[in-house]
């Protein structure tokens, strides 16, 4: 039974075959978040930090910390700034260390800079998640050393120096060159975590049969677990979530173990709030004046300010039960009951206090 | 490619590895609903009648038809209606005609009594889908020759003389055992579909892998399409929906290719509406005094009181798209677009005229 360890200095977090989803938390990435990225150029870590939180209290059982940013007003001063290998290595040691004063799961450390991964690992205590090595030569040979040295569980991504192949076939192969060249190193299968690579089910209609039979085969043929950037099969879809909801519990039944993925709900945004409210009062209704933006949230049904877990953590839990990785049921009775509305953090947070109270 | 072919008078319903999944509307059902019952024994078809155009509208393609019904009643003026060999054959008539009246899908004619399925097999029109043989001796003797007279396609459900086994093993033999038997009639493993037995996970943990085994072993050994009662996988737990959201599209990637289920979401009660009500005037909000139920509901986001599609299709659609039995999303978008909240019946609805009206 294949387990992967991933530890912090005080938690384990087990990706297997025989154990719960592991959630790895995508959050904290300033990859394509501009805010946040001038938000750390600035020096303020209060949204990574308050992205951890939320996500571990979502369900993340691992907090995926990418280095990616890009300092263009800094870039403008000093041209260092326009190396990410220059930026990535100091910024990774950072994130870390904020990331892990405020929560206490184990890190994926996650970046394309060699530096950045380095300093990662030195910072993170206990053993994180490398991410990633690919099947690029160049890649296996300043990775690889990386794990071995560590001693760490590392991300494989099924693409190599030809790129992305649509073939399934070749994506497996790719996998198994990697496991093979980490045999090498001394590296077990039980510590790669393949990524057999999602493709939008848009543009690629057997973009979901192919993770299904990829998962299949890398589980019984290499013994491997398995990982995905979940979202990208919805990829330019109406209604992402209805369809990652379904493809979630769908590569769980297959045998995937884990995901990295936004556990937390998007939240209420203000022109969702106002468009509300102008249908409410033309309906008549007259509000109180004083009302907040929660109270009118809550009572309109439409979610919650704080944040919550979004429905994917729903789809994830039920499958836990149903594939007998949630013995007896235990975790999906707390977070459903007595509030059957929500799978939420707020949902379940609710559902022990009263439990309590009923039984004082 | 098992194909199941499944006709109306005028439409046909293709159960099969390469099409969507066959939702059989599992409404139409004395058994337990005491309204409907005390109706029909009233001779008032008007509910059945109702969700026929409602499991229709939701997305069901074929229609449930079960005619076990208790006519207490009746029973105490005339002791041959405590007989169900008396009740059923006369009522399946009645039913076949009153659906068949209203919606054009195909059916699917249900009775424990023999009586009853051939009356439901004369009375419909096309060919309908039979429901069901089992592996008892008695049961096998009894249905298959019916099934064998009118050529049709038949559900059977893998219990035997010995009961219902919590052995996978076992109830795949008797699936065996009951498509050998059919095939000395001259029946065609895919005029049968085989029901494997959807067990409760919150009594047998195993209950949810039982069935993705069980139907992958009957697809790739015998060949046969399959369905279920899917809602038993979730009997007696809380978020029932929840369960049921992630156990339809992991029975799908195992290769389930219909259910017996309810397509249509529960209506929002009289006793929810007082229970938000009394919420919202308490939090200081006034009502107009002549704001209407679905007003109400719908402004508060607590759905509909018009019937409308469950949150199981929107779980099925997603899935039919992941398996590529969707081409190019079509179905998907069409539902999701450009009312990206619903996946409803009225979602859907609006969703094409406001597509209509702005290529207009």
């Amino acid at each position: 039974m294949t387990r992967t360890i991933v530890e912090s200095k005080t938690r384990t977090a087990i990706i297997g075959f025989d154990q719960p989803f592991c959630v790895i938390g995508e959050r904290i990435n300033p990859t394509g978040r501009k805010i946040l990225a001038a938000e750390l150029e600035r020096g303020d870590f209060s949204r990574v930090e308050a992205d951890a939180i939320a996500q571990v209290a979502a369900g993340a059982t691992v907090l995926d910390v990418n280095s990616g940013a890009v300092f263009t007003n800094k870039m403008a001063e000093d041209p260092r700034y326009a190396d990410n290998n220059f930026v990535e290595p100091m910024l990774m040691k950072d994130l870390v260390e904020k990331v892990q004063a405020v929560v206490d799961v184990p890190l994926c450390i996650d970046s394309s800079v060699p530096g950045a991964l380095e300093n990662g690992l030195a910072a993170a205590e206990g053993r994180p998640l490398l991410n990633s090595v690919t099947g690029e030569e160049e890649r296996l040979e300043l990775v690889l050393p990386l794990v071995k040295k560590y001693n760490v569980p590392v991300v494989a991504i099924s693409n190599d120096d030809t790129g992305i192949s649509e073939d399934p076939d070749v994506r497996f192969a790719v996998a198994k060159k990697i496991v093979e060249r980490a045999a090498d190193f001394g590296i077990p299968a039980h510590d790669i975590v393949v990524d057999p690579l999602v493709m939008p089910i848009g543009a690629m209609a057997t973009a979901g049969l192919q993770v299904f039979a990829l998962v299949r085969r890398l589980r019984e043929e290499l013994g491997v677990n398995t990982t995905c950037g979940a979202s990208n099969i919805s990829f330019g879809l109406p209604n992402r979530h209805g369809i990652n909801n379904a493809f979630l519990p769908m590569a769980m039944a297959a045998g995937m173990t884990s995901a990295i993925m936004n556990p937390v709900a998007l939240p209420v945004t203000q022109k969702a709030i106002a468009e509300k409210k102008a249908e409410v009062l033309a309906s008549g209704i007259i509000l109180p004046e004083d009302i907040d933006d929660e109270t009118f949230v809550t009572l309109f049904g439409m979610g919650s300010m704080k944040s919550r877990a979004g429905k994917e953590m729903e789809a994830i839990r039920a499958a836990n039960f149903l594939t007998n990785n949630d013995p007896h049921g235990g975790e999906w009775i707390r977070f459903n009951k007595p509030a059957l509305a929500a799978g939420g953090v707020e949902a379940g947070a609710r559902g022990r206090r009263e439990g309590r109270r009923r039984r004082a």
